[in-house]
């Protein structure tokens, strides 16, 4: 079945979040968020584009920080209601120049850094 | 520092994403939906709760199916806005019965399953 981005279900503001992870890795990167047009825009060049919430434009990732996520897979849930990116990270994924976004863990009720940025 | 789940930034609806990766494999089993309560118990209990949208109630993963998934680990993202629980996943995660809810692969235009359900 030919795949059609306007065929997910997206939130009222025409949202889906999007799940990156490491194709070689597994490790989960970061979640932003796709309109149908970034979930468009990613498969036709294969580098991953979001919708920046706070900018309220395409975010085609690491354009500017060179922190680029080429798409390995996009798949789609059960739902339709969220996309998971397989992606080759290059560099770090996150803004704090840390491998993925979810460095803080909360062990022991308490919250704790469990990795650093990279120098 | 002592984790507070009221510190976490939640959308208008008072939720936050919760994306489930299996702790052995690093699948991406699955994204739902938390509110400070959930995460709470979820901490606290060690079995994943979400708040379902669709039942406007807790939702204990696996409470009526036996598919649990019981906490190995839960960290937070870079903006608060998102949370990862590394779990261990009793069955399938998805409610078609397939290991994880992303069984729907995008692959040269077209939509293909690439998961079977377990029999």
């Amino acid at each position: 079945m030919p795949f059609d981005p306007q065929t997910l279900a997206y939130d009222s503001n025409g949202l889906i979040p999007a799940i990156a992870q490491d194709h070689g890795t597994g490790e989960v990167l970061m979640l932003a968020w796709m309109n149908a047009e970034a979930v468009a825009q990613t498969l036709a060049t294969g580098r991953v584009t979001y919708w920046s919430r706070s900018r309220a434009a395409f975010w085609i990732k690491g354009e500017t920080s060179g922190h680029t996520q080429r798409l390995v897979e996009l798949r789609v849930d059960c739902d339709r209601d969220c996309v998971l990116v397989l992606v080759a990270q290059e560099g770090p994924a996150c803004h704090t120049n840390r491998r993925t976004c979810f460095y803080t863990a909360v062990r022991d009720g308490a919250e704790m850094e469990i990795m650093a940025p990279i120098p």
